[in-house]
C-alpha cells in the first residue's frame, strides 16, 4: 500500500519567467504536481521540459494555458510581470474561486525601480484580493528572493516574509516556503504586503550601492536562533 | 594642538523615551555632543544624568526643552511617540530650517500594532518633510532596532536601513548609524520609508509568533559578506 502523502497540485501562472520557473523547479523537486501556465501554452510546455530535464521523469511538471492551469490546481501562484497582473487575474478569476492565490508579483514601475511605488490598493496583493473577491484567500510571498538563485539546488541565504488574508492561508503558504528549501515567517495581514513588495526596491538599491546582485534579508534575534522553520 | 575631530551636536527630541535615550547613550559614547530634548526640561535633565551616570563626565550630555535642543544642534533626531509627531515638528520647524532631521518615529496605530497603517503622506518621514518644507533634509532610520538593546554596550544583530530626501542626507545618517555601533544601508529615497517604518509591524508580528522580543533583520548576499560598514 502506498502511504506517501499526496501533495497538492500547484499552478504557476507566468511560470515561463525566471521567478516562476525557479519556484516550479523547487516544488516539483519536493514532490508537488506542477502545472506551468502561460498565455502561450507552447512556451509553457518548453518551460516544463526544461524543469523535467533537470529533475528527471519522476516528477510531475506540465505546461498549459494560465486558465487551464488555474482550473486544475488547488493552489495558484501568480508570477507574471506587474504589467500583466490585472489582466491575468481577471482571466482566471472564476477558476480561482474557493482556492488560495500566492501572489509573487512586485509592482515595480520602470525606470525608477529603486523607488517604492505601490498601486492605489496599497500593494499588488491587495489589488489581487480586490479583483478576486472575498471567496479567494490571497497571500504575498517570495518577492525578495533573487530568481537567479531559485533555479539551482543550492541553499539561499534569504528569508521569505509571508502576508495574507488569513492565518490559515499564511500557514499554507509557509509550507510552500519550506518545501522550496527556504525559511519563512508569518509577517501578518495582507495590509503588510507593502513592506514585502517594497523591500524589493530597497534591495535593488542596496545591490546597486554595494555592487552585488543577490542582496536579501534574514530575520535575527528570535529565540530559535537565526532561522525558524515551520513544520510541514 | 588638539587635532581630535570636532563632532556635531545632536539633539534627540523625545530623548527621555527608551529609543531616544538609547541613541543618546551610544552617540555620547562615540564622542558626539548630545542635547536631550523633552517638552518637560526637568525630565530631559534627569535622562541626561542617567546617561552621564553610565558614561562618566568625559562625555557631553545635557537636557533641555525640545525647542532649545533643536536650536542649538546641527543634527536633530526625532524620537517621540507617533501621537506627538506633528505637534513636536511644528514646534521646532523654525529651528530646523537648513538642518538635517533624522526621523526615528514609527507610525503605529494601537491596538493593531501588527498591521501596517501609514499616514496619508505615505510614511511618518514623508509627513515630517511635508511639515518642515524643502529647506530641511529628512532621513528615516533606526525604527527596527529594539530599544531594549540600544541602552547597553553589547553589539546588536540588526541592520539599519536609511532612506532620505538626498544621498548626502543618507550618507550623513549612515555615519550616525556606524557611530552607534550598527551596520547601515542606503535604502533609497524618502518614498521608501514605508518599508522601514512598516517593517516594525512585521517584526512585532514575528516576535509574537516566535515568542521573542528582539526580532530584527540583517542584509545578506552582498559581496562584502553579511555586513557592510560605511566609512566615517
Amino acid at each position: 500500500m502506498d502511504t506517501a502523502p499526496v501533495l497538492s497540485t500547484i499552478a504557476v501562472l507566468g511560470g515561463t519567467g525566471k521567478e516562476g520557473k525557479g519556484l516550479a523547479y523547487r516544488w516539483a523537486k519536493a514532490g508537488y504536481r506542477i502545472l506551468i501556465g502561460s498565455r502561450n501554452p507552447e512556451k509553457a510546455r518548453a518551460a516544463a521540459l526544461e524543469v523535467l530535464g533537470l529533475l528527471g521523469d519522476k516528477v510531475f511538471v506540465e505546461g498549459t494555458t494560465n486558465t487551464r492551469a488555474a482550473e486544475l490546481a488547488e493552489i495558484v501562484v501568480l508570477a507574471v510581470p506587474y504589467a500583466a497582473h490585472r489582466e491575468t487575474l481577471e482571466s482566471v478569476s472564476e477558476a480561482l474561486q474557493g482556492k488560495l492565490l500566492v501572489d509573487v508579483t512586485v509592482p515595480l514601475v520602470p525606470p525608477k525601480v529603486t523607488k517604492v511605488q505601490m498601486p492605489p490598493a496599497g500593494s499588488a496583493a491587495q489589488e489581487a484580493h480586490a479583483i478576486l473577491g472575498q471567496n479567494v484567500q490571497v497571500t504575498s510571498a517570495f518577492q525578495n528572493i533573487s530568481h537567479e538563485l531559485l533555479f539551482h539546488p543550492e541553499p539561499i541565504e534569504c528569508d521569505v516574509l509571508v502576508t495574507g488574508t488569513s492565518k490559515e492561508a499564511r500557514q499554507e503558504t509557509l509550507k510552500l516556503v519550506v518545501a522550496a528549501g527556504l525559511t519563512g515567517w508569518d509577517a501578518g495581514p495582507i495590509e503588510n504586503s507593502v513592506v514585502i513588495e517594497g523591500l524589493t526596491s530597497v534591495l535593488i538599491n542596496i545591490n546597486r550601492e554595494s555592487g552585488s546582485t543577490n542582496a536579501g534579508i534574514k530575520i535575527t534575534g528570535t529565540h530559535s536562533g537565526s532561522t525558524h522553520y515551520i513544520a510541514l
